[in-house]
């Protein structure tokens, strides 16, 4: 049985683990909640927790044992699309074929629904007694320094800065390696902590395998947006040109774009290339991203 | 030597080590750090570090295990000051005497600033080495708890939502105690986690202490509101008046808001009874916070 065959298994538990981590539905505060849980379930293609449950399986981690960590970088990934969607922000109608939280529950909800799916990703992380408590510690300090002023947020703060803006495609490479790679490179990551002992090269082939599709999944992120279906993304389509942004499309045209992402992927398969067959999962998720048509 | 000769060298001592733990100025990227730093540094009364160290003294753990939680507590208390005064939000014009945020640095920029504060509080908590995994860990859950749907931003969700309301006092009381209370008895909890084996009974008497002077330091904000100078509290003045708010000085009046601090105040004191002259720290703390005149 190919990962394939168990990614359909892994959605459904992901989904009900982030059920079972976020605020029960109808508990006070009942609009905060049902914002929590509008922007989080229900739609998403959770690349990050698949990412996270097949570097599990290539090291040999259990999924039970990382349902949190598989949890906290979905939480932060939905936190950073419900305030990148702002009217301030990126000013996005439409989010997994859904309105945006803001649209659905006014902008000052979806502002705090933003902050406490970004403060139960670490409540998560912190709260189970389960594991050992320096694993817990790596797995925070990992997700954190990925999210933070030098990662994530970082990114989207360049980003922000840019529109309008000629960018060269290093420059947008670079903003894009914080802004999603961070977090992609996260999710690879954490199972990396509930491995005593690991050698570093090891963390280093995953890191770099993580490193080139976090970068390939936005510039394939960015061609949809051009050549996408609505129906299927659940995004405005066209919104990058519509908002005069840099994108790898409107840089380099489209088919080097794709070739781009291409030899991202090429790069990300050799990185696995010392884990033999144990990587298939993580050559699955690979493909995918590359060739996924939302 | 009393805790009122001690306060000033704490206060510096909390300049620095959060001067220490931002981003350094002029770094990459330049804009959202200097937005980072802009709504930590240079103003604020710090009141909850002030308290960490104040019941850090009190458990006879030393001021240099305590200036990560210190630190850590008051990033999440600059980030909700930052998201509360959006235009969204409160749309608050003024803090700590300067332009809020979003005033110096546009809406987008306070928004990431906000959110990168919030993601370094819990790296700053993780990122050390020095102390046991499990603390650290710990004050991490503390945090968490505090900060999240069930804490300070689920406060501020059901204040949003009552603006413009009629709202009994226990209604009030209820949402400041998660709104303004949930934080302040982080700031005395953390410290709890340093000492192995603190019997039950000394934290809970610490975290009544702290759930008492919570609520009295919300009900002395809003008397400052009304009856404060502008030029001492940094704050826009009848701020809460003008958006149609309930505060205690609009339900019960002046002289039964003050009365009511008094009382908690008195409550608060009688919780540190059982502490002897090893609580003056905090004795002193809560002394300044029921009169204090910013």
């Amino acid at each position: 049985m190919s990962f394939a065959d168990r990614a359909a298994g892994y959605l459904e538990r992901v989904e009900q683990a982030l059920d079972a981590r976020l605020p029960a539905e109808g508990t006070r505060p009942a609009t905060l909640h049902a914002a929590m849980r509008y922007s989080v379930l229900g739609g998403g293609k959770r690349v990050r927790p698949l990412l996270c449950y097949a570097a599990g399986e290539t090291l040999g981690v259990a999924a039970d044992r990382l349902d949190d960590a598989a949890c906290a970088v979905e939480c932060v990934h939905a936190f950073s699309l419900v305030h990148d969607d702002l009217p301030a922000m990126d000013d996005d109608a439409l989010r997994r074929g859904k309105p945006s939280t803001h649209k659905a529950f006014g902008v000052a909800t979806a502002i705090l629904a933003g902050d406490a799916l970004h403060t139960r990703a670490f409540e998560i992380l912190a709260g189970d007694g389960v594991h050992a408590a320096a694993e817990r510690l790596g797995m925070i300090a990992i997700l954190a320094s990925a999210t933070g002023s030098l990662g994530m947020t970082g990114g989207q703060a360049v980003d922000l800065e840019s529109e309008g803006r000629q960018l060269a495609v290093d420059d947008l490479e670079a903003l894009d390696r914080d802004k999603t790679g961070r977090l992609i490179r996260a999710a690879v990551l954490m199972p990396c902590c509930a491995v005593p002992g690991l050698p570093g090269a090891t963390r280093d082939a995953l890191d770099r395998f993580a490193a080139n599709m976090g970068l390939a999944f936005q510039i394939k992120d960015d061609v949809l947006d051009v050549e996408g279906d609505q129906a299927l993304t659940g995004k405005t389509q066209g919104a990058d040109a519509v908002r005069g942004k840099a994108t790898y499309p409107s840089l380099m045209g489209l088919d080097h774009a794709r070739q781009r992402a291409d030899a991202l992927y090429a790069d990300a398969l050799a990185a696995l290339e010392p884990f033999g067959g144990a990587a298939e999962p993580l050559r699955w998720l690979a493909r995918y991203i590359v060739h996924r048509d939302r």
